[in-house]
């Protein structure tokens, strides 16, 4: 693979939105204007890594993808920050934390991607539960270096849908926020190739906890109404 | 008009989205399946209510709608919420409590419609700034009698659009949260003859936070992306 590649690491990219966010980015070396990528996939064990990998590659093909142009690997999650420009954090908000410390640094200067939400079950009902800092994204911002450049994204997105290369039409509203132009305008760009979402501006970093409530929103509405799979369009 | 018509108060009902209430509200007398109401609109003053309610009757004429089966009057808040079985709030978040102390007498046993949202501009962009409740319905709920039945809706209806009577084609998720059952039923089958709305359950009144926080959501992506009038839809 060229060296012109983003090198994109999904860490958490073993659990289920992280397949869906894998197999998304990977596509994108197969469009036109995709952005063109080396997807690195991040586990706390380097095997449960490297299978994920085998799995994401193998999907790609029974739906009839052309791999060769395809490159997707595991590592630990350490070991995939270190060779990425861009991470993914695709974890529960308990784990992001100790997750930060850990990866330190290897993190200066990278952009960080938050699609994290912290919350809570009660009863039937989820219940968005941010941290004091008033939300994961600007938790996050506070325990990276002063160098990382933090950016919310894909908070509500279905995984269902996201996971469902071959047969899933729907395209919903992805909102982005972030303080730095160029790192959130690089996310935009990936974002706009995922073949189910259509980006918005979401303001700066700050605005990231109406988009991480509107998760359990999502999560509640479909079991109130009977409904799946929820996404959001805004119009 | 039959004493079996359902009375509705829309307090603060000369403003924008008071007028589009009025005005939605109002069609569905003229609707097979509407529910069949009264509309008195309250204000401060009953003069500024009375002209409010001309000028909607004037506007329902103007489409070419037949008002001899619409009842809109106009009269001071307290008066309108003495005279009505639902009292919907169409006010600033900061006027509200001190009304709901006014009318305080008028509000027992009968429900509330809070579509009110509290927040402030920050720079371009509005931020969500509920009260210490949590947000603006737990804090009406905490300022009513015991036996008021508070129901949260309509937070997330572009004015424009609500007003629009004669044009508007959109259809706009419209969430619903409440504890009562049987109120919140009503507020949905109202809801659903408003011509340009979709209810959904969200569930206990503890969830009107997120749908509240949705308004300058709303706002702000209509600023940071150029368009306008947004609503929301679920899919």
């Amino acid at each position: 693979m060229s060296s012109k590649m983003l090198k994109i690491a999904v860490l958490g990219g073993t659990g289920n939105i992280g397949e869906g966010m894998v197999l998304r980015l990977a596509l994108q070396n197969l469009m036109a204007e995709g952005v063109k990528n080396e997807i690195i996939i991040g586990s706390r064990s380097k095997e449960a890594a490297d299978e994920a990998a085998k799995q994401d590659l193998s999907e790609l093909e029974n739906c009839g993808f052309d791999t060769s142009r395809v490159n997707i690997t595991g590592n630990t999650n350490l070991e995939a920050a270190k060779a990425a420009e861009i991470i993914i954090l695709s974890l529960r908000f308990d784990h992001v934390i100790p997750l930060l410390h850990e990866i330190r640094e290897a993190i200066e200067n990278k952009i960080i991607i938050t699609p994290v939400v912290p919350m809570v079950k009660e009863g039937d009902l989820f219940i968005y539960k941010p941290p004091e800092e008033g939300s994961a994204a600007l938790a996050i911002q506070k325990n990276v270096p002063a160098s990382t450049k933090v950016v919310a994204a894909f908070h509500n997105i279905p995984a269902r849908k996201l996971k469902d290369i071959a047969k899933c039409k729907a395209v919903h509203h992805a909102l982005v926020c972030g303080d730095d132009a160029e790192a959130k305008k690089l996310v935009i760009k990936l974002t706009e190739h995922m073949g189910c979402l259509r980006p918005l501006d979401g303001g700066p970093l700050k605005q990231a906890n109406t988009m991480e409530s509107l998760t359990p929103l999502l999560i509640n509405l479909a079991k109130l109404n009977g409904l799946k799979d929820l996404g959001i369009n805004f119009s």
